[in-house]
């Protein structure tokens, strides 16, 4: 863990090596995804088989991959009622935040008669990826599948590994909550490389999102164009801002909540409080000796966590906006005008009582967010993921009389002939007959 | 061209190779690419001034790589005043769309007392590409430039490359138009790892965007994740449904305004009426004989165009949901049908006064267009490319309590414990306080 302190001459030097510390530890995997994806292309089911068998030490065949209704209800049927209700929390909650956050169609006559407007439609067929292993996240099935549901789209495909052929029951019973019913029991690169491309039996979809590890991200970035893809997923992070009157192991577990995620995992306090500063220190500290994931939020922790103190609220602010956190944190009496300086940042939690977990389950706005910096440019998953845009333009004789010779005019002198006749026969057919 | 029936056996796999037959003519690219990419990254200006004076054959510096604001008045001079009210009027119309594009922010307050919503904020600095040599379209620097100023982005740069010394005055003038005053005589992949990397000349910019040739595509492909992009630029195309009513002569104008683009354009015409299939036919062959751009315009169409005879106009429709056409004109007497039966197209002309040029230059929505059938699940260049969303949760103590406990319930399952304390330790601080 880092101690930085803005007053401190040394701060930018050590604040920029704390932004880039992250950035060295990727592992470079895009020769390894190029052949996974290749072969998935070339091969097919035969290649996502044997990619599945060598990576998750599975047995599949083409007739296995999917996931059969049986298996899912078998795997329902494990789940406690008490944690089924709580997933029916989550889910109603994400579902209504997600509807509220539709768009509405555009449509209008300017002063020219020409009528304009755009319109929203869903996608025909998304993608879910959903890591499995270590990070084989229930929540993440809701925070995924849910806004594709409320956006309209009408094939939702789900891919999960299942290393050693471990199903996770919970995982199952969030897909059926979530109305999705096709689902493959495969993973990595080549799962990615199936829903880009299709096999025979995983038919291509139109875009793929969700989480994933360093393979799946470089999967994602090599298809992106065949099909659309969400933001590329890095470790999480969190920033808490917090000043004097909170209480130190609430702020300390906020912070490993992140920590407990993954080694790579990035938390920061900053505070104007030196006292304050201590005191989290030392509630860490404490906590790593009993929370079972010690091992993981210690490591993340120690490469990658750091305390700032700072002068006031509005330097907490200014230095949020350049790391542009995943989730930010206001744990301070009045949270307003931090809140309305800030930015850049993928999620905010606001007031002492709204830790970042409750975002990650119930909140109801989505979980899957841009890390890495990139919420300076990109933001959450939501129903923009699932919908898209048609610009239209209908003009009639009187508005083409009026706006067509200005284009007749910029096509002449792009060179571009053939634009500019098709508008000026337009106007001569309506000289004719006026 | 070609020329097909749906009523024909051999239809679907003909329609299937009309759709595929651009895919495999895209050039392999991303060796060289990367290397450029590396060599910018590790040697900036060095590196940005070598590949420009090689490829542009130009004789720049560091010093001499911006545009100065004389060269860009001086060139401005250049411009007739008619085609400058020309791109006024373009400039207004697309400024006016954009600005009525802008979403707004949400803030509610749930039934369980938590407020939710999201926030929208610009991106602080975007990078636009502009194509130079034969695709130098000052449409396009206010097509990209005026969402970017509309959405309230701080910082424009913009580059363009300058083959052999030659600066578009209509450009610069279109640059001054949009307010970009920051511009570089740089293009290609090199001017792509400038602006997502920075050099000590160009600091580096949140998000590029604008399209380019196959070079700058794979570019872009490559610093996504670095930086935002927006969609990759494919070859144009247009689907022209037009009935029996129409003027042969301004139908051929508006395929031959897509085919004189690129000789990889692609241009179909879709009718229900043999008659005007032949007429068309007849009129592009005719164009053809004195159209300046003649040249690329019919190795397009030999090689890409099609015309389709279709049974019906909701046959029409289905096939171009199959086909997600960039440009879509309905040229036909009843357009609402069919308008409302198609989900995928970038952007759709409607009515026989509006023709696919218009929206080229004045209409007002985005001539920058999902390509290659990218519609399926992306959408033009907007005012949604230079903002982001942050969300938020705030929650009182009551909304804790109600909403809470199914947060630890999860977390807990999901194996995340100190995510589940973060959320118990303020449930029993405020069962401690009641």
């Amino acid at each position: 863990m880092k101690r930085l302190d803005t007053t401190q001459p040394d701060f930018k030097a050590e604040f920029a090596g704390l932004l880039a510390d992250r950035d060295s530890d990727t592992a470079r995997v895009d020769g390894p995804v190029t052949e996974i994806l290749a072969a998935v292309r070339a091969r097919g089911d035969d290649a996502l088989c044997e990619f599945t068998n060598r990576f998750d030490r599975a047995n599949v065949t083409p007739a296995t991959l999917r996931i059969t209704a049986a298996e899912v209800e078998a795997a329902c049927a494990q789940v406690p009622a008490r944690l089924l209700e709580s997933l029916e929390v989550a889910a109603t909650r994400i579902e209504s935040f997600h509807k509220a956050q539709m768009p509405s169609d555009m449509r209008y006559v300017d002063d020219a008669g020409v009528t304009l407007g755009m319109r929203w439609t869903a996608l025909d067929s998304v993608g879910l990826y959903v890591p499995g292993g270590k990070a084989a996240y229930p929540s993440s099935v809701l925070m995924n599948a849910i806004p594709a549901h409320v956006a309209g789209v009408g094939r939702i495909a789900m891919c999960v590994p299942t290393p050693d052929g471990a199903l996770n029951p919970l995982v199952l019973a969030a897909a059926r909550r979530a109305g999705v019913t096709e689902i493959y029991r495969v993973g990595g690169a080549q799962a990615v490389g199936a829903m880009a491309y299709g096999t025979a039996t995983i038919a291509p979809v139109d875009r793929v999102v969700g989480p994933g590890n360093a393979y799946v991200a470089e999967a994602k970035r090599q298809v992106f164009g065949t099909v659309g893809i969400d933001s590329i997923a890095g470790p999480s992070e969190v920033v808490v801002i917090a000043d004097g009157n909170n209480d130190p192991r609430a702020i300390a577990l906020d912070l490993l909540a992140q920590a407990e995620h993954d080694p790579m995992a990035q938390s920061i306090l900053i505070t104007p409080d030196a006292g304050m500063a201590a005191k989290v220190e030392q509630a860490v500290a404490t906590e790593l000796e009993t929370l079972p994931r010690a091992e993981i939020a210690r490591t993340s922790w120690d490469a990658h966590g750091a305390i700032i103190t700072v002068r006031d609220l509005n330097e907490a602010a200014d230095l949020v906006n350049t790391i542009a956190p995943e989730h930010l944190e206001l744990m301070i009496d009045d949270p307003a005008p931090v809140f309305d300086r800030v930015r850049h940042a993928g999620a905010i939690f606001v007031g002492r009582h709204c830790p970042e977990a409750i975002g990650d389950y119930v909140g109801g706005p989505n979980h899957v967010l841009p890390t890495s910096r990139t919420a300076r440019f990109s933001s959450g998953l939501s129903v923009f993921d699932f919908i898209k845009r048609t610009t239209f333009i209908e003009a009639q004789p009187e508005s083409l009389r009026r706006i067509g010779p200005a284009a007749v005019s910029l096509a002449q002198a792009e060179g571009l002939d053939a634009h500019a006749l098709s508008v000026s026969v337009r106007l001569a057919d309506l000289d004719r007959r006026a």
